[in-house]
């Protein structure tokens, strides 16, 4: 069934964990508009959450009793199943639809589920975060623009949906995607994970080399930008990686399987394997040449107005596949409305696509 | 022998190709009293270059019959065997010596053999450059804070080698290194050619996936510098692999080795493994942080004082040896001199080192 209630009503939100990530997020739900109230494992930031308007509250079972809407779960992952053990007993399953934003969404349902909640489970991935952390870094812009991908599956209800989906669109004025978890997680593992794991291979390949000090006196900017990433906390992205290891495992056998191709080419001198080889990845460098010739965002309001947008009508029955169909075409829905018939609807931007 | 010329000596420079770096070195030198000479194979850059202050000849043999100190090929690679052959009979083997600029040391040193020029050549690769070309992007700050690599044999005379050190010490105010073609050619495909052939085989994952687009929609700044010298003309990076092939080759497949093995690792759930892998790199971690805690260099001034320095002597018997292992110490040349004995001696910037 499709939710009935006007897709814009301000809706009330917990928040578990005021880091970062929950931190900034609850930061800009309130500067919005939206009732949010959040508990954070200790309580150093609720001086300033609550002179920023958050209601703050001593225990994470007071959350759930609340019953708020959405229930964002921006805790580190390591604390998930204690977390979700306190919520259980207390949460309302039908008043209230858990959420997070994890950068993995298949082992976060397995938890969720683990824990007794999966049905009221819906998945959520903010693209937002710089290298800080923490309360302290915690910045309602740090969402400015911001895409997020929602992760449903064949019985997610729609009303559990849509109200996730409120929270980003009308309430953190954010742009969405839909997809399953398996989708979302391999497409991390493409353009994070597995990327990870190349940028430590080649600083190990240096610091291997009896010549690392030539090698790092001749280096300049494509490996300073190729290997940035594995300057970060190594824990961290050995933590990342593991979350999600069977993707990541598949895309480093076919990068190997890339990698010894294009040394063979080199070895046999093969002119026009190596041209393919240079020519393939040319939709991506069209695409981004097309995204460059865009003009910039007005990324302070949050409002990107420069791509054409049209409006899609969800149908009921099978809400799910057209939102990820419509995600893999490269559209972001901006918006949840209904139409003069009284149909639910999406407005969709019409981002460049990699052809 | 070593050289008593004193080492301050003004060099008279004759460049071949007035691009982006035969342009921007021409003008430096000239900028800083050198007297420079300059060829382009079309004339359209002259009347600038005139007015800098730059010697423009009308025919490649003109620069050669000029009979400078040193005559470097700032030419397209692919244009060297044309140039080469047109220098061979008009050039002063006792007088001139030969060098050049390019990225790849050992197919040049072949080239210049090839022309019977091998006796008078010294290889060097200026760390300079950007995106740009051409005359009208030349700029003498191209080369503010330039490390060169300069590339000897065992039977390299060392006042051809001192007469390119000069060049780029006292004549440029650059710093320098010294290597084996072969050390050379290993180190940059290390740090750039085979990193390049990295980011192209991930846009060509990307490309090959069926969801690219939502891959491409979540990807944010890991990929985006992991990928951004794959964006750059595909041509220009297969002919700069294929002119290294051989240690891009051994390097992909030494790649390719680790990320099987990381992958392995994954797949066996094997955390001690994966820990190791994820510490291997830390002295390329610890040697960029050492990097960071340095105060900026003095760019403008092309003087960089935050390093200590120390003043080595040169054995005239094995010199090529003594100053390859400065380079392996991580040690960068600022200056040849002679001590109180007439001894000659190098000033050495003592860097940061890979442990």
């Amino acid at each position: 069934m499709v939710d009935r209630t006007p897709p814009s009503t301000p809706t009330s939100v917990g928040i578990v964990g005021l880091g970062l990530i929950g931190g900034s997020l609850a930061r800009r739900l309130v500067s919005r508009g939206v009732n949010v109230t959040a508990w954070n494992h200790r309580d150093h930031p609720y001086a300033q959450a609550t002179a920023d308007g958050i209601r703050c509250v001593p225990d994470l079972r007071d959350l759930a009793q609340d019953r708020p809407d959405v229930l964002v779960l921006c805790n580190p992952l390591r604390a998930m199943p204690e977390v979700l053990a306190a919520l259980a007993p207390a949460i309302d399953r039908q008043a209230t639809t858990l959420t997070d934003v994890g950068s993995v969404k298949g082992m976060v349902r397995s938890q969720v589920e683990a824990a007794g909640l999966g049905e009221c489970y819906v998945g959520a991935h903010p693209m937002a975060g710089n290298e800080l952390s923490g309360w302290r870094s915690a910045d309602p812009a740090l969402y400015d623009d911001a895409l997020w991908a929602v992760t449903v599956r064949g019985d997610t209800e729609y009303p559990r949906f849509a109200a996730v989906a409120r929270m980003i669109t009308a309430g953190a004025g954010n742009r969405m995607i839909v997809l399953d978890d398996g989708t979302h997680d391999r497409a991390a593992a493409l353009i994070s994970h597995m990327p990870h794991v190349v940028a430590t291979a080649m600083i190990n390949e240096l610091t291997d080399d009896p010549d690392r000090n030539i090698a790092a006196a001749l280096a300049a900017g494509s490996w300073r930008d190729m290997t940035r990433v594995a300057l970060t906390d190594p824990d961290r992205t050995r933590a990342m990686v593991e979350e999600d290891a069977a993707n990541v495992e598949d895309l480093l056998r076919r990068m190997a399987g890339r990698l010894n191709a294009a040394a063979d080419m080199l070895r046999d001198g093969d002119g026009t394997a190596l041209t393919r080889f240079f020519a393939e990845g040319q939709p991506f460098r069209d695409y981004k040449m097309a995204q460059r010739a865009m003009p910039p965002d007005n990324a302070a309001s949050g409002d990107s107005n420069r791509y054409a947008e049209r409006e899609l009508r969800i149908d009921p029955m099978h809400w799910q596949d057209d939102l990820i169909a419509s995600a893999r075409r490269g559209e972001h829905i901006t918006a949840f409305a209904e139409d003069h018939a009284g149909h639910a609807t999406i407005r969709v931007q019409l981002r460049s696509a990699v052809a």
